[in-house]
């Protein structure tokens, strides 16, 4: 499977690449030099993530003076486009008054997701230096639980009242344009600020100048609550294709707004939770790569022990069976054999179950048919994988009792992995636990426990000893 | 790890989703006793995705009396949210006349998707059923390679002229508006369609009206080619926070836009594919709880055997150690605990950087550093637990020159897990392959059969046979 794609898209990403260290390797010249002023104008045309990535590139020395010489009006947006790793060295760095002019100008939401980051003592630094309302803002944001829509929102939106004549709309949006993270979709509050209805700039621009807001609008709003689940708020944009969606109060009373662009990040590191989750390692907040290794090891080794604990198990059955093995040796080279296909064979089920809930392909928590399904599909599995099985057995061994309890014992141990793989998550679901820590190294090492049980019982039906 | 939030959405959800449910209830009450206006003006304020759900809940009998109650300018919208099996079913039911509505006025690009998902002589009535103009669109798209930009593009965009003034651009702006999929990203061209700038509409809301476009444009233009893999035309979407991006074709020219909203279905299905591939599950377009039976278990088989013929070496080397298994039973016991744990550290190691490698986290193909420091992680993982095995291994069997050998193949099998775990992924990406196919069950499996070589040849040094 040679991905054709892939290779140009290599070629196309690798001529960038070059682009952005070029932009890098010229502005560590000018910098030690001392050349500013051509550093300083070497960034001008630079997209905010690309200049982010040239200075982080560049020693850590240099990373303070680099970033004094961006144009004011930038260096916010490419603040927010660095690793949190240089952003705290850089507020180490900083002067009072540089932290103000720069932190002020965040929008309240990445602020928010910078504090999260920060140690608690640079954080009450910070704060300080904020203007009050500023300092409102994001003590809001902060208040609310992490990973729930209030903690993601930008208070920074336009809105309207229904009276409002388009044209009055415009003034008001022309106001805005600079301070709100979002023109494009505008919202329509009453006096006690409850939200009323909706409308887009498009909507706007192509209505008759005398008309109203209140007679242009959609009254059918689709809203998130401030508690609601990050994820929850993610599946909402996706689902409806919109470029924002309205955060409101328990009054029912607009808070927020949370922006596409903010909701594909949520959706990436959501993820990446769950395919850690599946692979057993466990997740947080903190880039992996930037880890410590000491900090690596504690997070992997609690899920590893559990499962040496279930392996423990395995050998302790294998051991109760010693005497069957003792005299039927060749019963031991088919272990690896039969707790391995169904290790695979759960993995299969609990990883298209897993993912089929957490992008809502299966809306029931507990879905029968799918479980159902997956043990047919166990089933004919099974029955495939097992009928060659006994003839592989048959042909190296030249017994046909052990090469039956083989193939027998596969098939059993299939049909199980597969149900157990597709039950297990669901349960865990259904009992407010996240489905993906039945991850795929957690239902193998189930299986083993099960599969050898299986395999012994089998063996001593069929082998007289 | 109870998931707080995850409740609060749990139930948010289901309330809306009760309501959806109503609305369907509602629907095939009114659709049953044959009072169509009822079910129409039921309809009429629910979100296209919403009614698109409510509609594919319906007996397939009631699909398309349904449908055809849609006011017209709503139902390309909702048909374009339908499962693609409902799209179908719908297809076969209407007439040519039906048919030129509803496709006409899809966008080109829901439309090729459409027409990717459709057998080819459903293909073939669609393509005649469009207006010229449309199919030139269409075909336009589907020239271009599956999972490019071109594939993914909507030819519909607003293209301006440098020499523009502010209201002039409004007017073509307000002209435009409704047959284009996005107004807030506009497109700057020359007299050869070269791209040339971008604004946003933000710009253009805050411009004197005296000013130009060539004014007010940006002419640093981030852009993608036709042939650029749409997973890299999302990243460049998500690491500039862009609405839209423009795709050139080979001489620069400007010939579509991707949208924001259509990079979050590339995305989710992107990671649904790599999750798939690391849980050794063969993906495709297609929904895989909507696959039968003997589809699916063709697509899961190939891998099993593949891993089954793995499996069966694993037994192969324990078999031709029979000798040695025969005077030291005990030895078996241990072999699930061995391979497993390899398997699960080996796990670890590839899906974190088989996701560090699709999210850009890794840039380099191949990153020594990291690799080192997977390895010493296995070996800082490998060190603990041998410690502890050769401990209990010991209060098992109170043989030491057993559980020495078990202790010591630990740390070995550990650390090759964690090594190859991260080596493979990126040792086949740089060969052009698909990393995720690297999947946990072949890692684990390939560390079975180093597992078992290490561990016997550990025993054969320490226990004298």
């Amino acid at each position: 499977m040679v991905d054709n794609q892939n290779t140009t898209s290599v070629e196309e990403r690798s001529s960038r690449q070059e682009l952005r260290e070029l932009v890098r390797s010229q502005l560590q010249m000018f910098l030690e030099q001392g050349h500013f002023q051509g550093a300083k104008t070497l960034l001008v045309p630079v997209q905010p993530a690309d200049a982010a990535e040239a200075i982080e590139g560049l020693p850590q020395t240099l990373h303070a003076i680099a970033f004094r010489l961006l144009p004011k009006d930038k260096s916010s947006e490419i603040y927010e486009h660095l690793d949190s790793k240089v952003q705290q060295t850089l507020i180490e760095e900083f002067k009072n008054q540089e932290l103000r002019d720069l932190i002020d100008k965040m929008s309240p939401d990445d602020r928010v997701r910078l504090l999260d980051e920060l140690p608690v003592n640079l954080v009450r630094r910070l704060l300080k230096e904020l203007s009050s309302s500023e300092r409102q803002a994001t003590s809001l944001l902060l208040g609310y639980e992490p990973n729930t829509a209030g903690r993601i929102m930008t208070p920074e939106y336009v809105s309207l009242k229904e009276h409002f004549t388009i044209n009055r709309a415009f003034e008001r949006i022309r106001s805005l344009a600079n301070i709100t993270e979002t023109i494009y979709a505008l919202y329509v509050t009453d006096s006690a600020r409850h939200l009323t209805g909706i409308l887009s700039l498009r909507d706007l621009v192509t209505a008759e100048p005398e008309q109203t807001i209140g007679e242009i609008m959609t009254e059918d709003v689709v809203f998130v609550h401030t508690s609601t689940d990050q994820e929850e708020v993610a599946r909402t944009i996706q689902r409806y294709d919109f470029l924002a969606v309205p955060v409101v109060d328990s009054e029912q009373r607009l808070v927020g707004i949370v922006t596409v662009d903010d909701i594909i990040d949520v959706l990436e590191r959501e993820t990446t939770e769950d395919i850690y989750a599946l692979g057993a390692v466990q997740a947080d907040r903190e880039n992996y790569f930037q880890m410590s290794l000491f900090r690596i090891s504690k997070r992997r080794v609690s899920w590893l022990l559990i499962l040496l604990l279930t392996n423990i198990l395995t050998g302790g059955i294998i051991n109760a069976n010693e005497a069957i093995l003792e005299r039927v040796v060749s019963l031991a080279m088919f272990i690896p054999l039969l707790i391995g296909t169904g290790g695979n064979v759960g993995t299969q089920s609990s990883t298209v179950v897993i993912r089929g809930l957490s992008t809502d392909k299966i809306r029931d928590t507990i879905s029968w048919p799918i479980i159902r399904r997956e043990a047919l599909v166990g089933i004919v599995l099974g029955l495939m994988m097992g009928a060659l099985v006994v003839v592989g057995a048959y042909l190296v061994q030249r017994d046909w009792a052990v090469a039956v309890t083989v193939g027998l014992s596969l098939w059993g141990i299939t049909t199980l992995a597969a149900t157990s793989g597709a039950a297990l998550p669901m349960l865990f679901k259904s009992r407010g636990f996240d489905p993906a820590l039945m991850s795929a190294p957690f239902i193998a090492t189930c299986v083993d426990v099960l599969g050898v049980l299986i395999y012994f019982y089998v063996a001593r039906l069929l082998i007289n000893v």
